[in-house]
């Protein structure tokens, strides 16, 4: 069965940082599976990319290889990394890019990757995603062991990602991303909001000044109406139908989103 | 020999989701050689997605099999659906998507996707692609018999598309999509071209006030000058050597297109 | 082993042109492995054609077939042609798209693309890249050997780029070329620059009025910070950390830089 390999970059495709992480990826494992997890991250965003490996990985056959390089600190002293869990491996820089993946299976192995015979010679200063991380990645579908990649190592750099805040009758959110359609992602995962709500469509969603309210999807509310919901990475989002929240609301990563329990407003139910 | 799927959507490249509907499609059909066809349909776009479906499966080898999603329907009750033809399997909602490609080669069945062992569970509100289309396409992969994904059905959705007018001299059409030159689609294919105009290079194109004569290629006419033609998906376009019909012309998707057979004018055949 | 095929388009990846390019190519050998190098070169810049192929080439396995088409002459009497090094196979249009790869490993055969029975019939006149390039491509995967694919030639087309010039005590280059990031490509090659200059890290460079110097990477400036240092690519590029110098500069491609031996300087040495 043919490995996986997946990409996750800044890097966009204007240009051909892809296409030669490839070449070294295939140059060393010619049988492997390269997928395209995105590369349309925001340049040097590690939140955005943590949530699109979130979202992603389990998706994937266990075993898959998930090469991570949104690298603010390329070229630093800021260590290349491998991860293992029960799932999957991660490859990357130690800078929080796997945190949220790391959430949902825990960290099984790390390793710091010191084995420089696993790189390509001479490492570029600007592009490790070329010559150490797609490198590694190539070794491990040609069954190079996890542990032979370097030394262990006990703590990561954790991302730097707001945490929802509890309040006396609200939490208290932030938009932490924005999709290609303009739907508002929030640091709210499903379970906390059900453990904190016991009926969600009783919440009133408080975002730049408006009222939302919680249905199941889209089509729950008319055409252009503002709608939040659980969105299919599993974070509460706030989007609307047929059109761009980003845009309807003038909304910007880090906006406040308030919820509250919504008993005072029951005429507004649906 | 690997089986091919095709993936086509309005999900843009800037997110993840390409890359988990890859991740769900190799977790049941390790094997399977998935292909973008596109992704750059504009949003909820329906018949540009059926234009890119109609200038594509011809290419492909028979037996692919082509999940679509431009779907603004989904959450709402329109029906996912497969469909099967001499040549290809087409896996998506039921809007007109795949209307195009069946004019080419004729419908054999088609079933509603009432079979929800083949989907993942749970299903998404607001994210079929990932959770019925590519898995749908993964188990066809994988050697899941077509009848075994659903119900029989008669009838499908037709797609909204605007028809070539026949008027006492003039042929109507109109501008249906813009590609990434600029060059302007229209609603009329090669082989009604031909036979209402014996001599095509004789005919004037009028658009936004201009007349534009057909040639075989941009190259046949100056730097920066208009040209009309057959293009390589099989429709009247309207180009510029160069340069972009869209940007010179002002142009956008719905424009009056009025063809004229081109006695008048034969001073000015090239 | 599976052979490789990679696509560098400008294309795009909006429309379904790649997509159909990949069902040709699967079509004719079914086992290929096609890699997107880079469809984002700017429309019909075959000089951002060439450096694209020429930083990626030696990345990928020995015997890759890099199909290339950026062909601002498709329909004219320009030659479609096949290259083959000790390294790859080269497929595309004569217009110099190969010329900076050809002068890392010499050309070892060149052919005319006369027999039309590798084609597809019948060939657009607007898309070659479909019904010549893929195809010929395709076939190559398949098995067909080289000479069969037409003529042997003698001449090419040389790419027209500006070369460094050589001042009395300066060497005056041009940005040729922008990345994602903003960061500025000039017609300098890591050897060129070496050779002039035994000591980078104590050259002066000029562009747009502004003194930027040599480093190994953009980390070795402060944030903000303009910086020049040889790129992944193995060219010298002007950057800034954290940020981009197209736009901190307002450069356009074209413009003058000037390098100069920095003796006078040595206070302003990090």
């Amino acid at each position: 069965m043919r490995r996986i390999v997946t990409l996750t970059t800044d890097f966009g495709v204007s240009d051909n940082f892809i296409g030669v992480m490839k070449g070294v990826i295939l140059n060393i494992a010619p049988d492997a599976a390269i997928v395209d997890l995105t590369h349309g991250i925001p340049p040097q965003n590690v939140i955005a990319g943590a949530l699109a490996l979130e979202s992603a990985v389990d998706f994937f056959p266990r075993g898959a290889i998930h090469v991570g390089v949104v690298d603010p600190g390329v070229g630093t002293d800021r260590r290349p990394i491998a991860l293992s869990t029960e799932r999957a491996i991660y490859v990357g820089p130690d800078n929080g890019l796997f945190d949220l993946a790391l959430r949902r299976t825990p960290l099984r192995q790390a390793v710091h990757l010191t084995n420089t015979s696993m790189f390509r010679s001479p490492v570029s200063a600007t592009f490790h995603g070329r010559d150490i991380f797609a490198s590694v990645g190539g070794h491990l579908v040609a069954g190079v062991p996890f542990r032979s990649l370097g030394d262990p190592i006990d703590t990561l750099v954790k991302l730097d990602i707001p945490e929802p805040m509890y309040e006396a009758d609200a939490l208290r959110l932030q938009v932490i991303a924005a999709d290609r359609f303009g739907n508002l992602v929030t640091n709210l995962e499903r379970a906390r909001l059900e453990s904190w709500a016991a009926e969600p469509n009783n919440v009133v969603v408080h975002i730049r000044g408006r009222e939302v309210r919680i249905h199941r999807t889209y089509a729950d509310v008319g055409p252009g109406d503002l709608v939040a919901y659980v969105g299919s990475g599993g974070r509460l989002e706030i989007g609307v139908n047929g059109g761009s929240a980003l845009e309807a609301l003038g909304a910007v990563i880090g906006d406040d989103v308030i919820l509250r329990r919504g008993g005072l407003f029951p005429a507004n139910l649906p």
